[in-house]
């Protein structure tokens, strides 16, 4: 068993570098070469029979939506949908944050109905189970954290968020500073209670070097969470996220050494005016990692839109240099999203993550763009419906109310520019 | 009667200005110095009684929805329920785009419900009524599309959108360069058709000063319409679009000298990276004029989620400077929008232009955003609520899936963050 970027540094090309490649339409050796120095992975652990993704410098700006039961609501079979729309709406990838019911049944049915990679957050499984047998959370052992991410590994798991920024020392920064919402990460907020419990070091830092061993023994990405990420604007760019920041740079060159493949978590809730600057931080302190970011929501008040806030801010977190966006529903803030705000959260960051791959200049990026310009000029509506990012959803908008000339639309009908300039002067 | 302009030049400060300077919680010295430079505008007709809306260098960005009948589909109660609608969900103006029906009613019993700034534009009306008569558009005459500014003018329209910038010169660039999507602004197609027609230039350019009379006795604010505006991503930036710009700039000027108010129209569909670029553009060869901008749309190939695509080119756009949101709604490119189409329309607009005050550093923008921090901190679910943009739906929302314990969400239930990081360590 290897990895990727084990495979690279032996001067390899895998067999999922190619299917990479291809898919991106990128040369192997681009593919090969970001790896090689970290800015690229391909999730996808090695006892997976699925394609994997690859994620970063260069590439299509890819887009995760999460799913998985909660304590209030364990049905499995709706969490199952919840991942089938994801998928059918087009996300790159999913993850499995189940915190009810029987967690490990969960993931199991999931990894083998899923065609793309699939992530999870191991310390959600590790406090859940103790939840369930009545324990307290400051129970949990250092032990039980690395079991459960290698159980995750042996599971299939492609990739894992962890929490091993939340150090004694960010931790530290945050208490001085003070914060409007302190942690907001539910990974984030364990891992810095157990330290202050238990007087420790997080031992996901401590003894992180057994981690990586663990994820380069499946190929499984690490993907260094931001435990400390803002949960308001007031909070963003403050020193215990960029604290963080400076420790997540510092394992990922350390995971890299040691051959595992990494990308980093970003914020959170961020004003617009800062996002760009935090995005040239990150690639500058993690040394050119795949960002993955959540959100960032450019502002706190508007719950029920949040899919909206953050295709606004990851728009503008993807042009400034994120390559994979972690989807929002509408239903953040206020509850377990249902499967249609999982479809609604998709393709707004689908729309998000198109609409930077145009402007960072992803050669072809605009090629459905102009063909949907193409059929506009052309009046063709079969056209126009099919080059929709949701199709189903354009026809039956359009079709609930029919125009009388059906070459045109009810907005503008007779008078519409499209067909006022094609037609002869004389 | 004057304008707020002149009244500014002979050094008065206005019962409007007074209250633009409270609602805006700025200096009155701040808006009258503003007005006096164009870089402020006070939209309100004379004959109105009704606040005006100041928009413009320095103050909170604003909103217009657009609502009307068209030809399809001419129900006036269910076009001012759009209106109702729109201001009811935020909206600071509106816009009456009638083209279907007694124009002139639904014009004239909008404004009597209308407590803010509404407009229109002008050259539908006459458009519509030519076709109705069985006529052709190029029948248009210049004196009947002055008479019908001048009528607009006199039922106590607050501002018209006119598209004098459509010039020989400017039409000739466009066709010179050639387009994917040639002309997709109404007014645009109908003023190049005009001139290519009759082979003269265009009335509301050649007569602009006649129109400027018109608009200096209501004190009618001239928006300057962008009738050669993109239709497609591809077509963004072309030297059409930036050849209207500058005349629209010379227009402005010569608006202003003779004491009209003036504000400027903008794009359309244009890629992400080429927005801040296009609004300091025009604020450029514009003078500073109030920025007024549809999107724009950041992508083409969304329709069914246009409000979301035009929320994150209006976010951008409005943190560059622009100042004034045209809303788009989820109908856009495929239907004449429902009364929810448009509610979603102006929540989208406002959460772009919120995000943008936040980013522009707007003092107390951010006072909302900070209290719902505090109120998710202290787990208090009904002030959340009460804070949203959209409390109605927020609560909705919540209640549709009800928590076992009241103080979270089903989201996180147990695992709640913010209740693991107040738990005492003992």
């Amino acid at each position: 068993m290897t990895t990727q970027l084990l495979s690279a540094r032996k001067g390899e090309i895998t067999r999922e570098m190619e299917t990479a490649a291809r898919s991106e339409n990128v040369a192997v050796d681009h593919i090969q070469a970001g790896i090689l120095d970290g800015s690229i992975v391909i999730t996808r652990n090695n006892r997976r029979a699925i394609d994997g993704l690859a994620i970063g410098a260069g590439l299509r700006v890819k887009v995760n939506a999460n799913f998985g039961s909660s304590r209030d609501d364990a049905d499995m079979e709706n969490e199952l949908c919840k991942m089938r729309v994801a998928i059918a709406a087009g996300a790159d990838a999913v993850m499995d944050l189940s915190t009810g019911g029987d967690i490990g049944l969960i993931r199991k049915t999931a990894l083998a109905g899923c065609a793309v990679p699939m992530g999870t957050v191991p310390i959600y499984q590790c406090a859940a189970d103790l939840l369930a047998d009545g324990k307290h959370l400051m129970d949990m052992t250092a032990d039980e954290m690395l079991a459960a991410i290698e159980r995750h590994g042996r599971d299939g798991v492609d990739f894992i968020t962890i929490h091993c920024g939340v150090t004694k020392e960010s931790v530290k920064r945050l208490s001085d500073e003070g914060r409007l919402l302190d942690i907001v990460s539910r990974g984030g907020a364990i891992h810095a209670k157990w330290i202050e419990y238990h007087r420790e070091e997080n031992p996901l830092y401590a003894r992180f070097d057994e981690l990586v061993e663990i994820a380069r023994e499946y190929d499984m990405t690490l993907s260094l969470g931001d435990g400390l990420r803002p949960g308001c604007l007031a909070d963003a760019t403050d020193r215990a996220q960029v604290q963080e920041t400076i420790v997540l740079g510092e394992l990922a060159a350390r995971a890299r050494k040691a051959g595992a493949q990494v990308m980093i978590e970003g914020p959170g809730h961020m004003p617009m005016d800062q996002i760009a600057a935090n995005m040239k931080l990150q690639k500058r302190l993690c040394g050119g990692a795949p960002f993955y970011v959540l959100g960032p929501l450019v502002t706190d008040i508007a719950p029920g839109y949040d899919h909206i806030t953050s295709a606004i801010g990851g728009a503008i977190a993807a042009m400034s240099g994120a390559d994979f966006l972690c989807y929002v529903t509408p239903a953040e803030h206020l509850r377990l999203p249902t499967p249609e705000d999982v479809r609604q959260g998709v393709i707004a960051a689908r729309i998000a993550g198109h609409a930077a791959d145009i402007a960072r200049g992803l050669p072809g990026a605009r090629q459905r763009d102009d063909d949907m310009a193409r059929a506009r000029k052309r009046l063709d509506w079969t056209a126009q419906i099919n080059l929709s990012l949701d199709p189903e959803t354009a026809r039956r908008r359009r079709e609930e109310t029919a125009p009388a000339d059906e070459s045109v639309c009810t907005m503008c009908a007779s008078l519409c520019s499209i067909k006022t300039g094609s037609q002869p002067v004389s």
